[in-house]
């Protein structure tokens, strides 16, 4: 028994993932296939290297995870095999993987060469069926993943939106909106560690302010705004009951700033 | 084996329906996993119970069913499980299972409250994935379900929109609007009974009117408003091979009235 | 072990597809289901049919496919059983199994009429539940298909908007979008054949026009407009890094010309 999720930026009820799907069955068809979500915005590596990062160890050890954002499908950017944190990734060498890679030291990083592991035919534009879905089943038999190309010893980096801290001041951004609406930020609860969460904090994104940051937005007014610390440790902005990006009118990459009196 | 399904208002694609999933599989690697829908509009808890209603016992008997609608996570609101109809179900105690449970008395009703059975930590926010999902994944061990928590007596309820019968008349209303548009009523063929279903009935939704209650929209031409007795026995409208939500301009709670000469 | 997949047009997240896998499953809860898509545009058999082209043999041999696209859903179009290239196929007699058909002959067709093998209540406007999805989970058990209903010789035909050849030109259409925007047209590499493909060629959609056909846009500038053989093999217009639907405005039925000096 294994399992092989898929996180594509196909949009949903793409016949491409199942495409994908049908390739990794014809393989080995006791698998069980999971979609980590085709929703990434298109071409996004910076989103599908967060949606992993906040999702694929939440999946068993030795999960194998493929990762299709791949905006250079066709040119001569690598496809990589990585273990990383007791989990397998096939993904192309973008950057998809990195923010994985920055908390947990990769334990084996292989550029995929070996084409016995392949469809017989390789299509230009979709590297996603021909190549990464018959290799994630292959290992899912127990194939080595030595088998599939050479150790290399490094992957590509993303330059990730930084954080400012100062005494009494963090400055960060909005790094994505789910689908409530709640402004996810890249300041996280760890960052705030032992300072105030009483009304001696201030939340600002944008031209609007809120005060305190609190554990669920549950209890507050519905159009109340909320800041709270969400469920992947990150500081989360949220209207109770509404969507904050379409009342704030904010996007990805809007200011964020929490600062103490 | 046994089968988990999942209901929740994240959106289609959302990964937080993935990771719910992974915390299944890391506890029960060999169950089944299904999604009933992510499409519930956000905090709408009388549109889940709905759908619970209409998809839930179409699955095997001792299904477990996982209901995340939950606009009071963090809050107070407890979380229950519920044996209903043959089937188990876990979901926030804000109504969710109300409609299911007025068909079919819950033979057992649980309030959870053993943290053993959860993750070690709980957010505030997303209790889907740190309390239903393992609790689900638990259950498909063959965990008793008393091991949850105390028993408890009685659910919430919702007030559902109330049908009005008279000799002659039915004042309904559109409870939902589905994917292809069609208006579905809180009327259904059972209150409709042996009444004729002809020319002589006259269904009236906002300003615009039909004659006759058919079994299918197959057999009318396009363009043409036609109601019809839906696969769930409720009084739809329909317009053949078009949106009839779009088409009508109306939205759920339009009223709906049948009549008799 | 065997597989089962749905291809429908109830949209992403529609419960009614979670209705047709809790039929499957109680009939046979070891299948494994996957979905084809529920995306296909409402009644849009043509659409159905080239998803099925694409897709449905990627997966193992025998699985078994469930298109439900079906305008006629309770008139007398007939439920059809066809075996085709080493897959089960159920579907409407709608054409929507043409396309394949016309790639490789049927082996078997069979009119679905023994009423045993469905749910013991059919409704009139939702055959894929009480029809097609139990006879694919008994097929799934082993069920003889003849024991559905009798053979058949012919399949409903769609006409397929035809390619002109000529010496110097071929003259074809978009057939489909898919997510990226890309324009999916009815030209193959097969009809290009051994013709130049470099910039002898060119290539004209609506008042556009890109000189040579590539294997990849990935190494085009970001917004150039360029021709690919995509992955099933049929020309392919893309805007590198946008949405070519979008960017030159056409939709399907588009003209598409590839013509040589």
């Amino acid at each position: 028994m294994s399992i092989i999720t898929l996180m594509t930026d196909f949009g949903n009820g793409s016949p491409y993932a199942a495409a994908m799907k049908g390739v990794i069955l014809s393989i080995n068809p006791e698998v069980t296939i999971v979609d980590l979500t085709h929703n990434v915005p298109a071409q996004d590596v910076r989103g599908g290297a967060l949606i992993l990062d906040d999702t694929a160890e939440r999946f068993p050890d030795e999960t194998i995870h493929v990762g299709v954002v791949d905006p250079g499908v066709g040119t001569k950017r690598a496809i990589l095999y990585a273990h990383i944190g007791g989990h397998h990734y096939i993904a192309p060498d973008n950057g998809l993987l990195s923010r994985l890679a920055s908390r947990s030291a990769p334990s084996r990083l292989i550029r995929l060469e070996n084409a016995e592991h392949w469809l017989p035919e390789v299509s230009a534009t979709f590297h996603g069926r021909d190549i990464m879905a018959p290799v994630a089943a292959r290992l899912s038999l127990g194939l080595d993943p030595d088998e599939l190309g050479p150790r290399i010893l490094a992957l590509a980096e993303l330059d990730w939106p930084g954080v400012r801290h100062a005494a009494n001041r963090i400055d960060g951004m909005v790094l994505e909106i789910d689908s409530f609406g709640n402004l996810i930020t890249n300041i996280t609860g760890e960052m705030i560690g032992n300072r105030p969460t009483d009304n001696r904090v201030c939340i600002v994104c944008s031209i609007f302010e809120t005060w305190g940051i609190y554990h669920t937005y549950g209890q507050h007014l519905a159009g109340t705004l909320v800041a709270v610390i969400g469920s992947n440790d990150r500081l989360e902005l949220a209207v109770v009951g509404e969507s904050a990006a379409s009342i704030l009118g904010v996007q990805v990459g809007a200011p964020v700033t929490v600062s103490w009196e």
